[in-house]
């Protein structure tokens, strides 16, 4: 028995026809030409051309992100995968994530709060015109917010794609409600839906964008 | 101005009220307990209940998995995000990614093919009987599915779950299509959707069946 399968194996040729088909798929009118890379990017890491109008940018959310990325600030992730998701060829400086520093276990039993949170404790110093991703924990997005209101230092952009059942769709749509209070740049995607890849993909987008590669 | 959140912070009862909720969406019916939690833990990992009749699981996949898992073989990745997707204070040891080896894009450009392909140049000597996860790259699982084929050793379970326009969908496919005349068992997620967290995520699912953790 033989089988035998056809498939494209050219990089290139793979990556121009995927956002040929995505841009055809998805629904983009009324966005900004960064902001539509950002949501083709967005769907190209689900499979999901549906996902397109859950999206949500602040008003100039693709703008503070290209400078904090021009002027090389630090990216701080909430989890490794979110890293791990970043085009590392286009990074200037390796992103933070503290969630597997040794003492995040101790401070979050301590606090009574999960691990995710608990390496927010380490973020401050770093907080600054910084690009903040998360992915992974609602109450990573949560904590955040309250630590902007309580006068810690504001992120230039805060990617907020947390995924899940208990506190996702939440907290998203509480960084969606605040941010122009809190005075914070922000793009999410509204809904259960997200994860340490979308999220990394929204901030992929902007380091292409950088770089002139547009799809 | 003062905003407020209230928030569920305590680690264990997120994770038990997620796959409360998770139960109560997902259609369950006719899988066996093992896939129950495979599927929940799709569900989990991409907040989308409606994905659960995509999943396909071949006769003896679970228990397959599970025994691999037991004799601690060998779990190879097709990306670094699936790797760190893995619970790792369950993992016996640290599973194998081969994608950022410096051989990889000599390789890739010689042969004219996708760096994960090229990757898979490193598999054979781990292939038999290990735990297979490709959450990335249709080309790996295509270029997979041709070495064992080719008679290379046939792993004890592929959970092929990328993610895409190009390929992914066709590759998923062809692994269902062709899992009974290759004499491999799999875990798959057919259509466009997948990735390396739906990927990781099925594994973690077998990891805690293994210790007796269920949901």
């Amino acid at each position: 028995m033989t089988i035998s399968f056809e498939y494209e194996a050219d990089p290139q040729r793979i990556e121009q026809q995927s956002f040929a088909i995505i841009r055809e798929l998805t629904e983009l009118s009324g966005l900004s030409d960064e902001q539509q890379q950002v949501v083709m990017r967005i769907v190209h890491s689900t499979g999901i051309p549906e996902l397109a109008p859950q999206v949500r940018f602040s008003a100039a959310a693709c703008e503070a992100g290209l400078r904090a990325l021009i002027k090389q600030r630090p990216i701080l992730c909430d989890a490794e995968m979110v890293k791990q998701g970043l085009t590392k060829r286009m990074l200037a400086e390796e992103p933070l994530c503290f969630l597997n520093d040794p003492a995040v276990p101790v401070l979050a039993q301590e606090h009574q709060e999960t691990r995710s949170m608990a390496a927010l404790r380490f973020w401050p110093p770093f907080l600054s015109d910084a690009i903040v991703i998360i992915g992974n924990a609602p109450t990573v997005l949560f904590r955040l917010l309250e630590m902007i209101q309580q006068g810690a230092p504001k992120p230039a952009l805060i990617i907020g794609m947390p995924v899940g059942f208990v506190g996702a769709a939440e907290s998203k749509q509480a960084l969606w409600d605040n941010h122009l209070a809190l005075g914070i740049e922000c793009i999410t995607l509204l809904g259960r839906q997200g994860g340490s890849a979308v999220a990394a993909s929204a901030c992929n987008a902007l380091l292409r964008c950088q770089r002139g590669e547009r799809y």
